[in-house]
């Protein structure tokens, strides 16, 4: 049987470290205290859960590219159709030559590594980054 | 005077190498160790853009969020008009409990950062992300 | 004036996440709840002291060279001498070719950078990096 | 056969991406355009080296501490020890009250990453860091 609810408990620390901490999450905007710590838990979590490489994540697959290049958004079809992991996506005009894609993606981490690494392999993507994310699901 | 125009220069290197460079790019996808080695380039210039604080940057705020907590988009979307950095939002139904949310941001790294700050400390968000991104001007 | 000595506070936090986090920690080693938490604040911490750049910071800047690298054991001491930040250095003989050294160092972040960024672009060291660390004054 | 010695190969580049990359390497102290592509290209190699988990590596773990902490020293002695990694250490006091360490270590990326959790979960040991490296020897 799996607990559930609100459980409490208490931390013990150096008068000193928890003021630091305290000034720390106000500048961040934290007004409670739980919940800076619960965050700090679960990003924690969120990257275990990625290197592992097999858990089913969430995060974004983010693209620069010049939308010039011959034969690009052809095959930036093709690479995410071969994945079955882009949720949804959205398009940016930065301007007359750049447009900057973000996708949502669903699948196990290293799935979507490799799908990253053809997207920015193609000529024409100038930049390529994919941020961390978690389903959701096992971080309560 | 901006030189324009494809340049061609030459690159001495050890064999070795070249050979494991050329074998790790194309497990990567790439066919033209040109394109990989400008992709590297430029992802060294956009850390230092995003390291600078002070440039204009396009990047993506993720964010993983409990729909029920009340309040909650109400304050996402105050807190997202105080800074003028948001383009677009895409958001996605992960399940009953969680959406995601990405940002495509441009502005100031430090502004988009402290806005990520402020976002993922509110009570409900579970996970927020920045993701380091180009808007494409000063990387051609 | 400064509170000191030992505080202790409550945390409140969904079961569920408090159980993922304790097997989590038990899987590093921890024997203590309070002990990994304390961790991660410092972390949090430490990581905002480098990105401030104008507090002095501990770390390690470590280096791979080619010692038959002509001139280099000169360079290295060269550069480390203008900067006054080396503390001690420790050195390791990998194979006929290879050197690793370790620095100790301690001084202003964004300083410390900088002496690694010339001492990485040396010709003859292959590898250089710069590990994030804390004087410990303000780490209680 | 593997093929030795040095080879030359050109690169085609955008004019301005060039110009940028030329003045951001001299920013870093870099003489040779080569050399500072050589470092990028054995700093992405490394990273791949650290993500596989089973090659042989060559890194730092350093250990900020309170020396002051009872039993503390036998414990990160006999932890070091449990684990064959360890080549060298250097230790620095930084005050009356913390230690700072550094270990230089050699073996398999993922049995060294558990050694540097365990020594991090220590009670009185404040912070601890694993920094990348290489052994050199698949790094022409």
């Amino acid at each position: 049987m799996t607990v559930t609810g609100l459980v409490r408990f208490s931390v013990s620390m150096d008068a000193r470290l928890l003021e630091r901490f305290d000034r720390f999450i106000a500048e961040k905007g934290y007004t409670s205290r739980s919940e800076a710590l619960r965050d700090l838990i679960r990003d924690s979590l969120v990257e275990s859960e990625w290197a592992a490489g097999d858990r089913e994540v969430v995060g974004v697959v983010s693209l620069l590219y010049d939308h010039h290049t011959r034969g690009l958004s052809e095959s930036l079809t093709a690479v995410q159709h071969e994945y079955n992991t882009v949720v949804t996506t959205v398009h940016v005009h930065l301007d007359h030559q750049h447009c900057f894609e973000a996708l949502v993606v669903k699948g196990k981490a290293a799935v979507i590594r490799e799908m990253a690494d053809r997207l920015g392999s193609l000529k024409g993507v100038k930049h390529a980054r994919v941020t961390l994310g978690s389903s959701g699901k096992d971080l309560p």
